[in-house]
């Protein structure tokens, strides 16, 4: 039985060696077919993992049918807001009983569904038949075989345990849990926060101020997650603080990289630019992570002050006092 | 009513500087003469804050007695190792009722008690009058009057607002709690995680690695905390995990610095003598907190390979796997 991994991404093609290095038979979908032959003939994929070797085990194509032919495990990672059109063009095509594995971070716009939700939509299945991989996990460290540990949450403990056994390698350690909510909450969250991070570092502001909004940033967070029924241990734990210190300190995270040219007096516009025409996650997120914290009258106040930015055209210089609060009070 | 801040190192003297800009008398003393003459002739500490112009309102002494007439605050910033010896010293000199403060972070060799411990014992004077400063305050970026928040634990809780009230700045906003030992347990913790985490990066791992060190540290500071009567809602807050982070990510932080020698293979004799003959507070703090956590039965295995390094020859790259964890399993 193959697992295939649908989309080859940094994140996509990271998991999909992973995988392949531990010893699991991989289809690796790549929306461009030039990708897919690169992928296959020279084990490389120049645009997203440069200079990484990628393993034998590990097939390419551009043909969906392929890649999902007899897979047991069908990983999805595809960009979070296009992953239900995707899906939508896939559902057919999903052998019966596989299980649906999300690596994509974010909350849909409009529905705000997190992703494991859209899943279980689009496909028709239960909810115990979706899991969700998320941590400290910057895919280029990954791809270096760094050592790192994630977390796998499935509903079904017997779907995360099956996985975990096929993606465990010597610099890849998976734990399980079954907190699905807080897995997501968290990887959804982070992006927003690693904004927020790398808009002070723009600023001009030092380790005290990250160490702050990363403080305040999981404690919002983790609001959110109890609202929606997370446990608290999964937001102190990898998916949640891991992820979240990786993303906010790494000069390696897209979305924090994207908030320091915000802070650096940059627009909207030339930030994307500056990232191939791509605006972060964290950028669309902040919006639908908003709307879901109003829904459950949750108050945000950093996820709040980054959607401004972002799109009521505030600078971050303006917003630097909420950023990192003015009032004396009990810190809770 | 004055303030006394005794110690002159980089945190007293920032910290008298942040009374001293929110209105407060204060006399700062300085062991030696020279220091003391320089701080008040030519608002300078050249040795620890270079650069930095001290305010009008800060004067210093060396003399004990100078310093501690009618003071109604007393802040004691010496090293913790040290702060039984210098208090014994300044006991008779103590105004009755004055509120002690406690700036340094450390657990007592041998005895195994927190700072604030120490202070009430020595002192003679009952726990509810002494007062801990704790959060993620790197001193050079707080005399550089970056905007940085920090906890006032005082089990009076009076005490600690009258504390705020006198160091609240526009670029310093302290909050208030009654948890003590739980801000007294991550200030300490916290040093041997980030020369954990130093190691690692002198050993060549990146964000993710540092991710799950602060993930996993922050885990064992909280077990240790619960076991000692602490709120685990301190630890989750600024003077727990955000002085954790702050002083893991920050290059600024001479326990992460300390730490990334040992990692790159240095004696901790060379790293020594690159620390201008200081070892880091965490060397020490290790062996302490590795017993406390033993004398309560808490597991706390980034402490104990700190601890297995910097005391027993190991080098940190025999330890890496054990600082990242090898067995696959739950998450918890």
């Amino acid at each position: 039985m193959s697992i295939a991994v649908l989309g080859a991404g940094s994140w996509g093609t990271t998991y999909a060696k992973v995988l392949a290095d531990a010893g699991q038979d991989v289809v690796l979908w790549a929306r461009r077919r030039d990708v897919a032959e690169a992928i296959t003939a020279r084990r490389q994929n120049a645009e997203y993992l440069p200079g990484v070797v990628l393993p034998e085990l590990l097939r390419s194509t551009s043909d969906p049918r392929e890649a999902l032919a007899g897979a047991a495990t069908v990983v999805l990672a595809v960009p979070s807001q296009s992953l239900r059109h995707n899906l939508t063009a896939w559902r057919g095509l999903l052998p019966a009983d596989a299980t649906l594995v999300s690596l994509a971070k974010g909350v849909e716009l409009g529905t705000l569904s997190r992703m494991s939700e859209v899943i279980a939509e689009v496909a028709g299945v239960g909810a115990d038949r979706v899991a969700v991989v998320s941590g400290p996990n910057l895919a280029k460290e990954i791809a270096q075989e760094q050592p790192t540990a994630t977390v796998i949450a499935c509903q079904d403990h017997d779907r995360a345990v099956d996985l975990q056994r096929r993606s465990t390698t010597g610099y890849f350690r998976p734990y399980t849990i079954t907190d699905v909510v807080g897995c997501e909450i968290g990887g959804a969250c982070k992006n927003v926060i690693a904004l927020s991070c790398g808009m002070a570092a723009g600023l001009g502001f030092g380790a005290n101020t990250l160490a702050t909004l990363i403080t305040r940033g999981l404690a919002e967070t983790a609001r959110l997650g109890a609202a929606l029924g997370a446990d608290p241990m999964t937001l102190a734990g990898l998916a949640g603080l891991g992820d979240l210190v990786a993303t906010c300190s790494s000069p390696l995270s897209r979305n924090r990289t994207f908030g320091e040219r915000l802070g650096r007096g940059e627009s909207l516009a030339q930030a994307q630019a500056a990232a191939h025409g791509q605006v972060a996650e964290g950028v669309k997120s902040c919006s639908s992570i908003r709307d879901l914290a109003a829904r459950h009258g949750v108050e945000m106040p950093i996820t709040e002050v980054v959607h401004r930015v972002c799109h009521d055209g505030f600078h971050p210089g303006e917003m630097a006092g909420e950023l990192i609060g003015r009032k004396t009070r009990p810190e809770r």
